[in-house]
C-alpha cells in the first residue's frame, strides 16, 4: 500500500479498489455470463463450468497484465486473453466460448458497479455507527450550552446538543441518500459491441435476465454505455458526503484552536505530533477529512464532465472514469471511517464551553436584549441602543448587562431584574433543545 | 438581460433568477413571517396585515440596495431596512414587528429555495415535453438501422431508435430525480441567528410550523443553516442532467459532420450562419449546449467545495454559493430548454443512415461472422482470421464478405449463402427493438 | 448593475465588461480593421473612414443584437449586421468593406484581449498599491511579536511583519507573474475563416502587421482560433492570484475571531452589520475575498476543460469560455480591489498578540528548550523530556518553565536563569527580521 | 506498479513518483541539511558525515513507515524518527543533530520540488522531441491542402502542414513555460517550525544559503509554507500543456474517424483492438490523451482550491496537495509522452485530404467567391447570391460552382473563367504557408 493512500483511505474500502478485487469483480462477471448463458442454453454447460472453475484474479499474471493493458487501452480485453488461455489449457473447446456476445466495457462497468456495491456496504455500516454515536451526543449534550458562532464571530448562546444534531440531521440524510441509490446504480451493464447484443441473437434479453440475477443486480431497461448517469450520481452523492464530513472536521479544528478549547480530537500513541515542536497536540484526523473534503469535488466535476461520451462508447471521457471515481470513493470512505472512528472519543470540555460564554460581556444577549425593548422601542430603535451600548462595552471593559443599565432610555421600559434575566443563557436556547429531540426521533428511521 | 445571457439561459427561467423575483421571493417570506406571527399570536396581526402589504419588490429602492448591500456584505440586511421603512411610513408601531426573530440567512435561503421551486417547475415541463418528444422518436425509429460507432470508429449497426431510447432511459432518470427532490429540497429555512429560534422564545416551532404551511414548503426537523447538502444536491441533481444533455448535443453534433450527414440541427431564419462563410450550417444549438455541459461541472465543484461552511454561519464559502447556484440552474435550464425546442425540429436522414453502413464493406459485421465462425473454430481462431480479412478489405477494396470467402478455413465452415445472410443489418440487431420497447414503457411511468 | 454583482466586482473592472464596453472594443476591432485595410490597399480609404466613424456601441441597437445574438450563436455577426446598415445608411458602396475578410472569432477574441488589456492595467494598479501597503506594515510591525500557528495549533513566536512580509513576497510574485504575461497575451486574433486570412489573398500578412499596430497589440506568428493556451493562461493567473487573496483573507479572518482579537477589519458606516445581532462586527470584507477563492478555481477548470477545441473552430468549448473568463477576472479583480481597500485600514492590536502569547504558558518555548537541551540530551531524548512537562502543563496550570525547572534531567544541564532565557520571545526570532528585509528589498524592483 | 497506473503515466516520471523516490529526495534533505550546518558550525561534521550516510531509501522499513503515517499525518516524522534510530546504531552522539531545527514541511516541500525538477527535466526532454517532430511535419505537409473545419462543419480550405504549426506554435509556448518557472519554482523550503528558523538562532540565512546550494536549488526570499502559488503553478502550467495536447488529440480522432480518413493512429502489434470487434482500430492513444485532458482540470481547481492555507502550516489544506500534484505531473507527463511516441508515426493519407475537399461541391469556396462578388455586388449582397446558391447545391447535387454559373446576377459580373479558377483550392491558401514558415522560425529559439 503507498505511503499516502493508506493516510487518506480506510483499510477495506482500498482493498475493494486493489487491482486483485478489480480483476476479482470483472472475472464474477465472466463466470455468471458463462453460466447464465449455459442456463439460457447459448453455450454448452460444461463449457461453462470450466469457465467458472478459472475465473479467479490469484490464476491470472498481473504484471502481463499491466503491460497489455498499456497497448490495448482497456484492461479487460488482455485480462479475456488470459481467462481464455487459462481455460484453453484445461478444455480447447469450452475456451471458444469465453466472454461469449460481452464487449470489454460490459466486463469493466459490471466489474465497477459490483465492487461499488461491496465498498457501499462498507460504508453504510460506518455512516450507520457514526450517525448512532451523534445521535448519544446530541441527547447527552442536549442542554450544554455553548456560544453559536456565524461569520467566524459571536453569535448567540445555543447548546452542544443542537450543533451534533445538525450534523446528524445532514449525516442521516446522507443515509437516505446511499439508501435510495442502490436501484438505480446496482444494474448490470451487458450491451455486446453497441448495445445491441446482437451476437446472443433472439437470446440477449434472456441471458440479460438470468446473468442479472446470477449477480444479484437490477436488469436496466437498455445498456448504459454511455448515459453515466448511474455512475456519476454515486459521485456525486460521495461528494455531499465529504462536504458535510469537512464541515464537521471545520467545527472540530475551530473548536480545537487552544483559545476556544472546547474540542479535542484524541491524542496519545503517536497520534497528532509534530517534528519539531514537542508541545503540538495537531487536529490529524481533521486534517486528513478536510483534505477529502478539499479533493473531491474536482474528482466530481471531471465525472461530470465526462458525461458528454459519444455515440455507444466514449473516447477518452470513459477512460476519465477509470482511476477518478474509485478515488472519489476512497477518499470519502476514508474520511468517513476517520469520523467514525475519531467521534467516540471526542474530548469535550463543557466547563470550556460555559466560560468562552461567560467572558462575552453578555454581547450575545445582544439580540435578546434587543428584542425585549424592542416590544416598546421597535426593533429599530431597540437595535440601535443596543449595537451602542455594545460598541461601549469593547472600551469600557463593562458587560452590556451593565452599560444598558446606564442607558435611561432602557431603564424606563426595563427593570434591573427583568434585564438580568435577559442574560441567563439557559434561558435563551428557544427551541433548540426541541430541534434537537426531532432530529434524533428521525433518525431512527431509514 | 446582458447580450450572453440571453444565449445561454432560458427566458423563464432567467425570468425566476431577475433581481426583481430575488427581491420576491424574499418579501414572500417577510409577508408570510409577519402572517405566521400573527397567526401564532406572536405580533399583532394589524402589524402584520400592514407588513405583508408593503412585501412588493416594486416598493423598493433597487439601486439603494445595490450600494447598500456591498456594504453590509448581504442583501437581506438593507432589504429589511427598506422594507421597515416602508411600514413605518404607513405605520410606526407595525414598523417594530418587521423580520421578527428572523436572521438575513433565513431570507436569504428560503427565498432561493422558493426561486428553485419555480424554476423546477418550468424545467419539470420541458422534461416532460422533452421525453414525451424522445418517446415518439424511439417508436418512429424503432427498427431504422443506423451504425453504431466506439471510440469515434465504426462499430456494429444499431438503430436510431435504440440510441434514442438510450437517451430517453437517461432524460427519464432525470424525470425521476427531479421529482424526488422535491421533498428533500423545498424546506423551510428558519432558524434565527444561529439556528435556535430563541427570539421567539417557546413560540419558535409553532410560528415555523405556520410558517412553513404558509410558504406550501416541508419543515425541516432542524434549521440548516450551515447543512447545504439540500441545496447542493440541487447543483448535482442538475449537473447530471446537463452531462446528459451534453451527451445528446455531442451526439448530433457528431452525426451532423457533412461527411456522416444523419442528423441536422433545424437551419433557416438567421439560425446558425456564419460571418464569413455563406455555406454554413452550424450546429448552434449544440453548441450552446455542449458550453452548458462543460461550465456546470465547475460551477458544481464550487458548490461541494462551499459546503464546509463554519459553526452556524459559513464564513465566504456561504457566500460561494450565491451567484453560483443560480447559474447553474440557469445553465442547465437554458440547455434543457434548447434542446426541447430543438428536438422535434431535429431533420433525421435515414437514407444517409443506411448509406454509411454500405460503405463499411461489411467491416461492421465482423463481430458477426466471427460468432458465427467461433462456433466450429473457436472465438479466438474466428477472430484472428476475421481480424486479418478485416485488414485486407481495407487495402484490397474488397468487401469483408468477397475475402472471407476466399478464405479456404472460412469455406470449409460456411456457405457462401450462409456468409450472406450475416451481412444483412436487419438481422444483426439483436435486442435492439425490445430494447427500445422496454425504455418506451417505463418512460410513460413516473 | 445587478445586485450581486455589486458585491463581489470591483467597479472600474466591471465596467470593462459590460455589454457596452465589449461592443466597444469589438468595434474598435473593425474600426482598425478598416483603417489597417485601408493602409495596405485593400478597401478605399474613404470607405475606411465611413466604417471607422460608426464604430460607436452607442449607434448599435442593443435589444436587437441580444435577439439576433440566440438565433446566430455569436454576437459578431449581428453586430457586423447591424455595423454594416448604419455604414450602408451614409454610403453604400463603403458598407461593402465593413469586416473585410475576417471572421467572428477574430472580433470576438480580439475584443476580449483588449478588454483584459484594459482589466490588467486597473489590477497592476491595485497590485501595486497593496504591495506598497504590505511592505509598509512588513516595515511597521517587522519585530512585533505574535503567536505563530500551524495547522490551527499553537506553534511558535515570530512576528506579525513576517507574516505580512509572507502575504507580500506572493503578491510580489503575482505582480511579476501579470508583468510577464503581457507579451504572451496581448496578441491580435486575426486569421479569417479557417486561420489563412485567404479572402486577403497575399496580403493578409500585411494586414495582419497593420492591424496590430494599429490596436497596440503583439502581431502572433499565426492565427490562434483553437489555441486557447494564452487566454487560459490569463485565468491560471488570476486563478492563482485569487488563492493568495483568499490566503490573506483567511488569516484575517483566523485572527478576527473575539477570542483571538489580533486584526480586525475596519467598522462603521452599515460595515459588516448584523439584520439580528446588535453587537455583531463582522467580517465582511473577508467573506468576499475568501468566496471569490472558493469560486474561481471552478471557472479556471472551466477553461482548461475548454481547451480541446476542435479543429479550426471549437463547438461549445469556444463558447464556455465567453461568460467565464471574464467572470474570473471579476471576481479577482473585485477580490483584490477590496483588499486594496482593507489592508491600510486593518486595525492590528499589538497588545493582544502579545497576551495570547503569554498566555500560552510557555509552551509555544518547546522548541526552543529543546533545542538546548538537545545539546546535552540528544534531539530525540529532549523531545521527549519536553513532550511529557507539555503534557503536565495543560492539567497542572503551571508554566513549561516552572514544570521544568521541577525535572531533575533539566536541571542536571540548564541553570534556571539560562532556562528562563528561552522563554524570551525576543530571543526565540530566529531570522524572521532578516526575512522581512529580503523581501521589502526584493518587493521594490519589478 | 497498478493496472491503470501503467495506461495513463509515462514510465520515467511515474518512477520520478515512486514511494522510493519520494522518501529519496526527503533523504537528499536530510543529508544536504546536515552538511550545511556541518559547513556552517551548527553541527558536528563527524556527525553530518554518519546522517548523510544513512540517507538512503533502502535502509527504511517501508511498510512501518506507512503505518506511522497514518498516526502522525505525515510522512516526514516517521521518516525522521526512522533515520535517527538508524544513526544512533552506528553513533548515538550524531543522532542528536539529525533534521536540526528543519520541520516536517521543510523535508516534505523540497523533496517535491526535488521531484518536480527531476520529472520537468524529463518532460522539457519529450516537449523538445516532440516540437522537432512537429516542425518536420509542418515543413512536410506546408502546401498539402486539407479542409478546414469549424463547429465541426466544412469551412475552408487550408494546409495540414498549417494545422501541425498551430499545434506547434502552443506547444513551443508551452516549452518556454517549461523553461521558465524554473527559477520561480525549483526553491528551497526551510523555515523550522513557524518559518523564522528559530532552533538555528542567528545561522538560519546562513545555513540556508548552503544548503540551497547544496541542492542546487534558489534561496527564496522568505520561507512559503502557506505561500503555495509556486507549486500551483506548476499545477496551471502542467493544465496548460495538458489542455493542448488534448486538442491535438480531439483533432486527431475527429480526422481518424472512418468517414474522414485523413489521418490514423499506429496500428498492430496489440494496438487498439476490440475484444468484440475484430475489424476496429482504435484511437487508444487519443483516448489516453483526452483521458488527461478531461482529469488534470479537476485537480488543478483541487490545487488552487488547497491555496487558502492558514497561518504558518495549512490544516487540511496542505494535505490536499500531496497525491494531487503529483496525479497532475504524471497525467500531463503520460500524455505527452504518448503525443510524443505517436505523432511520428501517424499515418496522413493526404490523398483522402483531397478527396474529402473535393466532395464538398465547391461549397467550401462559398467565401472565396463571395469575396470576389463582394467587390462589384457588396459583401451583404454577394454572401445572400452564394448563400442561397449554397442551398441549392444540397438539393441539386450539382456544384457550386455550376450553380452560380446559372445565377445572371453573378454571370453579369464574372466570366466563368474566373469563375473557376475560384475554386482552385491552392490559390485559396492565403497566408497559410507563410504563417507556417513563422511558426517553424521561431520554435527554433528556446
Amino acid at each position: 500500500m503507498p505511503l499516502l493512500d493508506a493516510l487518506f483511505g480506510s483499510p477495506l474500502v482500498d482493498a475493494v479498489f486493489s487491482d486483485e478485487s478489480r480483476l476479482g469483480r470483472m472475472l464474477d462477471f465472466e463466470a455468471a455470463l458463462a453460466r447464465a448463458e449455459a442456463r439460457c442454453g447459448v453455450i454448452p454447460g460444461a463449457a461453462a463450468e470450466v469457465i467458472a472453475g478459472k475465473c479467479k484474479p490469484e490464476l491470472l499474471d498481473a504484471a502481463a497484465l499491466a503491460q497489455s493493458t498499456k497497448l490495448s487501452g482497456n484492461p479487460a480485453i488482455p485480462m479475456v486473453k488470459q481467462l481464455t488461455a487459462l481455460v484453453a489449457k484445461q478444455d480447447q473447446y469450452a475456451a471458444r466460448f469465453v466472454h461469449w456476445g460481452a464487449t470489454s466495457q460490459d466486463v469493466n462497468d459490471t466489474g465497477l458497479v459490483l465492487q461499488i456495491r461491496e465498498a457501499w456496504g462498507i460504508m453504510e455500516s460506518d455512516l450507520s455507527a457514526f450517525c448512532a454515536t451523534l445521535a448519544v451526543m446530541a441527547q447527552q449534550y442536549r442542554s450544554t450550552v455553548i456560544l453559536g458562532r456565524t461569520l467566524m464571530q459571536h453569535a448567540q448562546p445555543t447548546t452542544f446538543g443542537a450543533k451534533v444534531a445538525a450534523w446528524l440531521d445532514a449525516m442521516h440524510r446522507h443515509r437516505v441518500r446511499f439508501r435510495k441509490i442502490g436501484n438505480r446504480v446496482f444494474v448490470l451493464q451487458f450491451g455486446g459491441a453497441v448495445g445491441t447484443l446482437a451476437a446472443l441473437k433472439e437470446k440477449g434479453l434472456d441471458v440479460s435476465e438470468v446473468l442479472a440475477q446470477e449477480l444479484k443486480l437490477e436488469l436496466p431497461d437498455i445498456p448504459w454505455h454511455t448515459q453515466r448517469d448511474r455512475l456519476v450520481e454515486v459521485a456525486t452523492t460521495l461528494g455531499l458526503c465529504a462536504g458535510t464530513l469537512g464541515k464537521i472536521a471545520r467545527d472540530i479544528s475551530v473548536h480545537m484552536q487552544p483559545e476556544i478549547a472546547e474540542l479535542f480530537e484524541p491524542a496519545g500513541g503517536g497520534r497528532g505530533g509534530s517534528s519539531s515542536m514537542p508541545h503540538k497536540r495537531n487536529p490529524v484526523s481533521a486534517a486528513r477529512i478536510l483534505a477529502a473534503a478539499i479533493r473531491v469535488p474536482g474528482l466530481v466535476s471531471t465525472m461530470l464532465t465526462a458525461m458528454v461520451q459519444e455515440d455507444e462508447r466514449g473516447l477518452g471521457n470513459w477512460h476519465a472514469e477509470w482511476e477518478t471515481l474509485p478515488e472519489i470513493v476512497r477518499l470519502t470512505a476514508g474520511a468517513l471511517h476517520e469520523m467514525k472512528e475519531v467521534m467516540p472519543r471526542l474530548e469535550v470540555d463543557v466547563n470550556n464551553m460555559r466560560s468562552n460564554l461567560d467572558q462575552t460581556h453578555g454581547l450575545v444577549f445582544a439580540e435578546a436584549v434587543s428584542m425585549a425593548l424592542a416590544e416598546s422601542m421597535g426593533k429599530s430603535g431597540a437595535h440601535g441602543v443596543v449595537e451602542a451600548a455594545s460598541q461601549r462595552v469593547r472600551t469600557t471593559g463593562k458587560t452590556l448587562s451593565e452599560e444598558l443599565q446606564q442607558d435611561p432610555s432602557v431603564k424606563q421600559v426595563l427593570s434591573a431584574e427583568v434585564l438580568n434575566q435577559l442574560f441567563i443563557p439557559e434561558r435563551y436556547l428557544g427551541s433548540a433543545e426541541a430541534f434537537v429531540d426531532r432530529v434524533i426521533a428521525s433518525s431512527q428511521q431509514l
